[in-house]
């Protein structure tokens, strides 16, 4: 039997079958999917997926933990997916908990190109948290864009990334508008002596994503903001590193996966470990607080303990809480989880009109986590 | 405003707020994802979500009718998912229960490019309901899959499709395999004068997955499987145009939106819908009464309506329920849904060892949906 395992745990919720049987039936349903007696055993001992441990958390819950032999990943992130939660979807009340993948598994990833250190080095932001902005509304003038862009970066800003509603099928639409940003973001750093890194969105498919992904390139922009729970999440991790471009990983639809309480995956392990092992540099998430708020109380500090730990040789992802945040709440972020992460302010700061730009400073200057007064050299 | 509008329905269960308020903030959260006064007037008029319709159920549920600008969809079925359900699979108890598209957005979609009648023309089956079954486990010797396959195209057995855990890293492993089982039909089809459909399983991304599109496309087969809740349902859709070839959307992770009853997206609208839009020929669910079913009761027959009513210029999609269905259930299942759909028989057909040809043929007699017990002519 093979001892390189990818180590999955499952909480089930009220099981409907013996909680051994259930374990088995889920062990065996993800990795060859056919009844026992119709694999072969020399099939079976090489591939077969089998339990690890089962324990009973309450009366409700059960804790399944299955071991499926690393070979069936066949060294893809899509593949690693499906392993985990494929058919399994249909059953009722699995969800996916926790997540380890053997050294030897971790040791042929890739992994983020950039990550946090490379994001430090772009931004030249050595010691605090991140501030990120968001440029909006689709439907808005190009220019009115850039001129967000450049105001935001001028005051000091870290990140500004596209809307995940800025999609145009029009290439040279895309183009024009993506230039005129970046070329605002370029004088902005004329002026400050510091370059805030501009993500912009790219979507679609085959030929058209990948001219996008060109364009960003060949611009010198550092990297991309991609939604990879709608184009898959290997997808975008290949086009990503096709064009050897940083990305931030969207996480539109993945609430889906990670708001019942009784299926799906958990927050850190979606939005945390495996956007990580894709190669995502920055993964968005809804935080506490905001307009958009995950209601797992705990899953914020988890995601950012998920994307920034030791995990094989992988560098770190950079966390970032999001979902309606306010300026008010980016220092307090800042602060419960230290200098290695970043805030996404959207709206609250698009409010502040021609206060935007000492909003930034102000926010910036407290968002030192060693003490929420001191302000930047 | 705009007349051209994506209707999405969606039932809010215990609305934690005021329905009416809870629909307005759907229809903006979705379109422009911004305060309304911070929207310009010009771009809210052509873009911005609104009520179409909020109705009570009953004492639990509310139906909230919302109506997109279908200029937000930008032509791309993975903006066509995530306008209905990016930001919003973070609120609580929002599942998506019904979707209409305009016309002018109908009539700029391709669609299966063979769907149903095409399946009919490679396969020569005319009135009747298919019968499909899959080649498995991974780990087989790939002569056994071959094997398997020609027996059972060679008992008159209509469609066989790669299990989607048949994964190679390694392309020369992927040839061989595929050729194999390639050849094993073509011989079938020599000795019956009727060739069986096959769809091999492909699956990663870049330039790994269009190599295998390549080599099935040179084979001459018609179509492939693909995982499109894996590697993105517009990234497969595009895979497969572009070289050709049908496809068939396999449903694995999908569980995860179709399951709950309060969140995600009802099987019609995700399997049948959505699938069908994006132009897979066949599509594969979980039916009723196999060891994996889902527990909405009526979303099999639903979901055969939605693949095959008319649905603007477009083909309809042949219906596949599956997840451990028998040979017993494919008449019966036959009979139930009439000739437009195919069963998936795995397990329950490679356990049948010697008697595996006379099952088929006798099951094939019986799924003629006019009277179960006529043989064909």
């Amino acid at each position: 039997m093979s001892t390189d395992l990818v180590k999955a745990t499952y909480l089930a919720t009220r099981p409907d079958r013996d909680p051994e049987v259930l374990a088995e039936n889920i062990a065996r349903e993800q990795s060859l999917e056919l009844t026992r007696s119709l694999i072969p055993d020399s099939v079976a001992d090489r591939l077969l997926g089998h339990i690890l441990s089962v324990s009973e958390r309450d009366t409700q819950h059960w804790e399944l933990e299955i071991g499926y032999p690393a070979e069936l990943v066949s060294g893809q992130v899509g593949q690693l997916l499906h392993l985990l939660y494929g058919n399994i979807s249909y059953y009722p009340h699995i969800r996916l908990v926790d997540l380890e993948l053997p050294d030897t598994l971790l040791a042929s990833l890739a992994g983020p190109i950039a990550g946090i250190p490379g994001i430090r080095a772009w931004t030249g932001v050595e010691e605090r948290a991140l501030l990120m902005t968001v440029l909006k509304p689709r439907g808005s003038d190009p220019a009115d864009l850039a001129r967000l862009a450049g105001r935001f970066a001028g005051a000091g800003g870290d990140i500004v990334k596209d809307d995940q509603n800025l999609v145009e099928s029009d290439l040279d639409t895309f183009r024009n508008r993506i230039s005129l940003c970046a070329q605002a973001i370029e004088r902005a750093a004329d002026k400050t002596g510091r370059k805030a890194l501009y993500l912009p969105h790219v979507a679609g498919s085959g030929r058209h994503l990948n001219r996008q992904l060109d364009h960003v390139a060949r611009l010198g922009l550092g990297g991309v903001v991609m939604c990879p729970w709608v184009m898959g999440l290997e997808t975008a991790a290949a086009a990503a590193a096709e064009h050897g471009l940083m990305w931030l990983a969207h996480p539109a639809v993945a609430g889906v996966f990670t708001e019942s309480n009784t299926r799906g995956i958990a927050m850190p392990v979606l939005l945390g470990k495996l956007v990580r092992i894709a190669g995502a540099d920055i993964s968005i998430f809804p935080g506490s607080g905001g307009r958009i708020s995950s209601h797992h109380l705990h899953d914020e500090a988890a995601t950012c303990k998920a994307l920034t730990a030791a995990l094989g040789a992988l560098r770190p992802s950079l966390p970032c809480t999001g979902g309606g945040k306010t300026l008010e709440q980016a220092p307090q972020t800042a602060h419960r989880y230290g200098p290695n992460c970043a805030v996404l302010v959207g709206g609250d700061l698009i409010g502040r009109g021609p206060e935007l730009e000492a909003a930034v400073r102000e926010t910036i200057a407290r968002m030192f986590s060693t003490d929420g007064d001191v302000s930047p050299a």
